[in-house]
C-alpha cells in the first residue's frame, strides 16, 4: 500500500542553489511545491469562503492550534470530523503547533515575540492582533510545558509537547508540527541555547507521543536558533536526525537573517523531506526562502494587509485609501488573474473600504492570496523551466524597484 | 421593437383575492413575481459576492440612493456605468427614490421613520443604524424639495424630486421611484394629508423630470397616506391615474394595517402594472402583501438579523448565540436548499459568530437571503397551482405556531 505522504523532487536549482520544485502528497491531494498556504486561524480564512479560497489557487490550509484549542476547542474541532471538515476545505491542511501564539499572544518576552518585522504594518501577530501588551501574565516554561493563558478571557491553560500533538490530533490537519519554544530575535545566545535545547527534547517527546497516538498524520519537526549560526545548525542536525516526515524552520528572524538563516538550516537537513518556513510572507522573503531550500510558506500578511486596504501589486503595495483611487475604473493589477481584478474595479474597492462594506475585505484578500500563491506558482515554474534567477530579477526589480543584489545589500 | 420593460400576469388568485404570479421583463433579464429583491444599500449586498447573491436565487437587487449619492456619490456611479455594473450584478436593479432614508437618518420626525415595527430589532433602519437621534438637524421640507445633512459627515445637501430623479438616472437601476414624502405612522391625519398632497405633486414631477431625461428606465409612482383609508385611496387613485411603469406602496405601517392599507391601495391602482411594496420582509407579511396584490418585495431584514445571527427556519427563527447551537453538528435547517445549510453546521456558524469572523455575516446573509427568496417562489408556485391557501397555512402555522386566522386576529 502506498504511504499517505511523501514528498518528490521534481528538480533542484543547479549553481550550488538548493531550492527545488517538487510535489508534497497527502491524504488529501498533493502540494505542488514552492507553494504559499493559505493561512486560515480559526478554521475560516478570514472573510473567504472556501470555495473563493480554492478558486484562487490555493492548494493547502494552515490553521493556528492556539486559537482553535481556545475556540471552540478540539473536542469540537474532533466530533465534526477535524478542521478540514468543519470549515469545508477539501485539500490538504497544517496545523502549527500552539508554540508561536502561547509565547507572542503570552506575551511571554517584553517586545513580544514576532516574526520579520520590515515595517510597523508587519507586527502584527498572526492574528492580526498587536502582540504587544494582550494580557498581563506572561507565559511560564518549564521543562515540561509551557501554562498561558488566553487572550480571550485570561483563564489559564497549559502546553506540553504531548499536549499540542494530541489537539492537533483532534483538529485533525494533515502535517502537524512538533510543540517547539519560540524565542525573540532580541533574545542574547544563552537565552537561545537553553530555548533550542528544550526544543529538541520537546521534539522527541512530540515524536513519541505522534508515534504513540497513530493518527497517520504527518509530523514535521521544528528548526530554531534565532540568529546564530552555531545553533541554527546544531538544531538542524538534531532535528533532522529524527524521523520526522518534514520540517519547519521556525520562530523568528530579523530582517536580515532570513536567506542566511534558512540556508544554514537547510544545508544540513535531508534534502528528501519538505520543508516548511513558519508565518514568512513578503515577496523578497519567499525568493529568499525557495532558493535557500524551502518548499511551503504560510503568513497572515496577505489577508491581513488586504483588510487594511494594502494591495499588492506588480509594481509594489499600494494602498486603496489613497485619494486617487477613487475614480480610477481600473482593476488593481491589469495583469493579475484573480476574481478581484476580473471583475472590479480601484474605484469599486476604494468605495467598499470608505463604506466599510465587508466585501471589502473579501476582495482585498483574494487578490493579495492569489498574488502570493501565484508568485510561488510562478518560482516553481522558472525552477522547472530554469529560469529561475531572470524571474526573479524581473520580479524584484518591478515589485521593489530595486535589483535582487541591492535588496541583498 | 419590442418594449424594454413590461409586466406579464401568469395568473390571479381566484375567490376575490387579488394576488397573482407575474413577469416582469427589464433589458437585464426578467423577474418571476412575487420576489423578494436583495437589497444592496451602498452597491453591495452586504457580506456577499455577487455571485453568491445570484446563487441563492435572488433576481434583482435594490440599492439606496440615499446612500449612493453620499458615497461614492452618483458621477463615480455615472462613469462606473451603473451601480450594477459597479457592483457586477448582472440581473435587473431598483433604486428607491432616497424619500425614506432622507427622512429617516435626517431625523426628520421625533421617533424617526420605520417600517412596520414588530420587535425592537426590526426599528433599524434600511442601514442597520438605529434611526434615532443619528444626527440633530432634522430634515426640513419645502414644497420644492427636503434638505437634509449627511448622516456621514453632517454636510447639508438637497433633495427634490427633479434631483432624485437625476441621481436615479445616474445610478442606472431598471427600475426606479418617483421622489415621496416619507410619514411616520404616529403622525395624525392632517400632516398625513399634506405630506400626501406633496407626495402626488412630486410625483408629477418626478413623472416630467424623467420623460426629459430619456433615460429609458422604467419609474414607479409611489402611494403614500399612512393607516388612512381615505388617504391611500386618494393616494392610489392620483398616482395610479399617472403615467407611471409600476407602483410603490410606500413608507411606514404599524403592524395591524399592512394588509389593510395595501388591499385598499392595489384595489384601485392599475391591475396591469407590478406594484413594489418598499422596505417590508417579515414572513407573514410577504403574505399579507401577496394576497393584497403586491409583486414585488425589499427589505433589509434578512441580512441585518444574519449578521446579528438571528436565523430564519421553517420553525421559526432561531439566534445562533443560544449556547445548545455550539455542539449542533447539523445544518440550520435540514430542508434548507441554500449553500450553507448545505455546507456547514450549526457548530460551525456558533464558532464564527464567537470568534467574530467575518464568514459568519457571509454564511448567515446567504442563508437568511435564500430563505425569503424561496418563500416568494413558493408562493408564486403555490399561486399557480392553486394551493396557495394551503401552503400559507402550512408555512404560517410552523413558522410562527399559529394559524393564518390567529396571527390575523
Amino acid at each position: 500500500m502506498a504511504k499517505k505522504f511523501d514528498f518528490k523532487i521534481g528538480k533542484t536549482m543547479g549553481n550550488g542553489a538548493i531550492g527545488r520544485a517538487g510535489v508534497i502528497r497527502t491524504p488529501h491531494g498533493e502540494i505542488q511545491t514552492p507553494a504559499f498556504i493559505a493561512v486560515g486561524t480559526k478554521a475560516t480564512v478570514k472573510a473567504l469562503a472556501p470555495e473563493q479560497v480554492a478558486s484562487l489557487g490555493a492548494q493547502a490550509v494552515l490553521a493556528n492550534t492556539y486559537h482553535l484549542y481556545l475556540e471552540p476547542g478540539p473536542e469540537i474541532v474532533k466530533v465534526a470530523g477535524g478542521f478540514a471538515k468543519f470549515m469545508r476545505w477539501r485539500g490538504p491542511t497544517f496545523t502549527d503547533s500552539g508554540g508561536f501564539q502561547v509565547f507572542s499572544l503570552g506575551a511571554a518576552f517584553g517586545k513580544g515575540v514576532s516574526k520579520v518585522a520590515r515595517n510597523e504594518n508587519d507586527e502584527d501577530d498572526a492574528d492580526g492582533r498587536s502582540a504587544k501588551n494582550v494580557h498581563a501574565a506572561p507565559a511560564k516554561i518549564d521543562e515540561d510545558g509551557v501554562t498561558f493563558t488566553s487572550h480571550i478571557d485570561g483563564s489559564t491553560h497549559r502546553f506540553t509537547p504531548e499536549r499540542s500533538i494530541q489537539v492537533q490530533r483532534d483538529l485533525g490537519a494533515d502535517i502537524i508540527f512538533a510543540f517547539d519554544e519560540c524565542t525573540s530575535p532580541h533574545d542574547p545566545y544563552p537565552k537561545q541555547q537553553e530555548a533550542l535545547e528544550r526544543t529538541n527534547r520537546w521534539a522527541k517527546r512530540s515524536l513519541t507521543e505522534h508515534e504513540r497516538g497513530g493518527s497517520g498524520q504527518a509530523l514535521f519537526g521544528v528548526v530554531q536558533g534565532g540568529k546564530y549560526r552555531e545553533l541554527r545548525e546544531s538544531s538542524a542536525k538534531t532535528i533532522g536526525d529524527m524521523d520526522f516526515d518534514g520540517f519547519g524552520i521556525g520562530g523568528s528572524f530579523t530582517k536580515d537573517d532570513i536567506g542566511t538563516a534558512v540556508r544554514w538550516v537547510n544545508a544540513i537537513l535531508p534534502a528528501d523531506r519538505p520543508r516548511h518556513l513558519l508565518g514568512i510572507g513578503e515577496p523578497l522573503d519567499i525568493f529568499l526562502g525557495v532558493e535557500n531550500g524551502v518548499d511551503t510558506f504560510d503568513c497572515v500578511s496577505p489577508t491581513r494587509l488586504g483588510r487594511n486596504g494594502a494591495l499588492y501589486t506588480a509594481r509594489g503595495r499600494i494602498n486603496v485609501w489613497n485619494a486617487r483611487y477613487v475614480s480610477v475604473f481600473e482593476p488593481i493589477d491589469k495583469k493579475c488573474d484573480c476574481y478581484t481584478c476580473e471583475n472590479f474595479t480601484l474605484a469599486y474597492l476604494s468605495h467598499l473600504f470608505r463604506a466599510q462594506e465587508m466585501l471589502a475585505a473579501t476582495l482585498a484578500s483574494i487578490h493579495n492570496l492569489r498574488f502570493l500563491v501565484r508568485l510561488a506558482e510562478d518560482i516553481r515554474k522558472s525552477i522547472l523551466e530554469d529560469a529561475y534567477e531572470r524571474f526573479r530579477e524581473d520580479t524584484l526589480s518591478s515589485y521593489y524597484g530595486r535589483s535582487y543584489e541591492q535588496l541583498r545589500a
